[in-house]
């Protein structure tokens, strides 16, 4: 099984990890990779029809005032990303135009910064249950949607560990049966994919994404009902995951199914840790892999 | 002329508006609306293919170490957005996360934050003179690349002045005439398209958005050799632009055509905008939009 090395990337031309090395494990994509990279969203946007989803495209920001219902920012403060600006008043723009701008360490000399009232989306599914809070389903509903996910990292990795990739997620809101089985079936066409591939994807409990173990009793009931599953491969690259998030959002942002708390899960494709995966599976080629295959989840 | 209302998206069902009004002119698209988007972006992309160009995806980060060869920072600090993070250090992320996190206001409630090392992407096609710097092409190229772009405004407007939108680029890079025959001959397509589309757009020559006018001599180069003209609709809203660069990008990141200077010029769609134009001129049904006539560009 090769490895996914720098070097070996550049021979092949792309993804051009030179100038993605600099910016965050963030990797340019052309060729025959980007040709695999649509192949593989495209299989799964096809799964998301396939379940009746309603395909949705959400803004890359998070206003404040939903991260309020959310205990996002008190659970994952250190991977939030901040879309600042310099203050608007005074003399602040021109003091630093007229500034060194960026210093030897490449760092960008601000000035002052207005404050923030958003985030850069953490997780696609998440702008779901802020577009429809305060609404009834009469019935469980199916939703796709892709965006680019900022999650800041200590350390990166091209394709595998980047500040922002792009997630696509198939959401299911509604009644708690009905999303369960959404998940189990979901679950169970991939498992049957996985084995297909022939590909070392397992699925893996996690921890729960959206509690502070530390600070949070839930985290309790996390590990006796737990609700996020990644799909592993390699037994080291979380390449997507399938969460049961019972009436956690229900509750906070007031969705209904037909006057009870709606539940709701999501299942989650990291695209370019596909990417990753397939070529630590079958090679730096991506005109050798079996990507026919994702064609029949 | 039906004028593009809140109300009357709301009514329509998308885009959500009444979500995207808090996050800075985002806008939330699905359904018809979101059908157009693809139909439109289809188009550009299609006439992409048609002209060769080889299609690429780039990071949503540019590189500090990249601004300091372009003066982007210097004349246009009041648009750029910073993507920033708490610093890791000491107690820095406890305190931010013990603290209020969100203020009545809506503002986060910083602690300390790292000095960034990148911004946010302004301009989708910046990062193909990034990434063919120092390269020698031995033929004229063409490309093309659809990206998030970020620029902060004192004011929005959904779809016509969103904090981030989509826009699709075709750039060209390399001698002088061929890069100025291709501006030529893809304006003419376009204005064709103009035409048969019965939409008032215009070529309008628009300022020389590369240098600060007010601290820089080339700016009246500009005024005599105009290099950027704008798809304006209505006289009010452009929807594109065509840009003539001459040497600067090649100048600036070594660029080469045959062991000369290579040449660039780019033309740039905002996507959004062009739903706000459909809008505008044929009402808030997408599917009464004529937009089969895209796909003759």
């Amino acid at each position: 099984m090769p490895e996914l090395t720098i070097s070996a990337l550049r021979e092949t031309g792309a993804p051009d990890c030179s100038h993605a090395m600099q910016v965050f494990g963030q990797t340019a994509l052309s060729g025959d990779w980007l040709e695999a990279y649509h192949r593989i969203d495209a299989a799964f946007l096809a799964l998301a029809r396939r379940l009746n989803a309603e395909e949705y495209q959400f803004p890359s920001f998070i206003h404040a005032s939903e991260l309020r219902k959310m205990d996002y920012l008190h659970s994952f403060p250190q991977h939030a990303t901040f879309p600042q600006v310099l203050r608007q008043s005074g003399d602040n723009i021109q003091r630093f135009r007229s500034g060194e701008l960026v210093n030897a360490d490449d760092e960008i000399q601000l000035t002052g910064m207005a404050a923030p009232k958003a985030i850069l989306t953490p997780a696609a599914c998440y702008h779901f249950y802020i577009n429809f809070q305060q609404q009834d389903f009469a019935k469980t509903r199916l939703f796709t949607t892709r965006n680019n996910c900022f999650r800041h990292e200590k350390q990166y990795v091209p394709l595998e560990r980047q500040w922002s990739f792009t997630m696509r997620e198939i959401v299911c809101i509604g009644g708690e049966d009905e999303v369960q089985r959404y998940l189990q079936v979901t679950k169970s066409r991939l498992s049957g994919l996985f084995a297909r591939l022939n590909m070392d994807i397992q699925w893996q409990t996690a921890q729960d994404p959206f509690f502070d173990p530390g600070n949070n009793p839930k985290h309790l009931l996390q590990k006796l009902h737990p609700n996020k599953q990644e799909m592993v491969f390699d037994d080291r690259l979380a390449i997507g995951s399938a969460n049961y998030h019972r009436s956690y959002f229900g509750e906070i942002f007031d969705i209904k199914f037909n006057n009870t708390c709606a539940h709701s899960a999501c299942i989650a494709f990291g695209i370019e840790r596909w990417l990753a995966a397939f070529a630590a599976c079958f090679g730096d080629n991506p005109q050798l892999w079996p990507l026919e295959l994702l064609e029949e989840i």
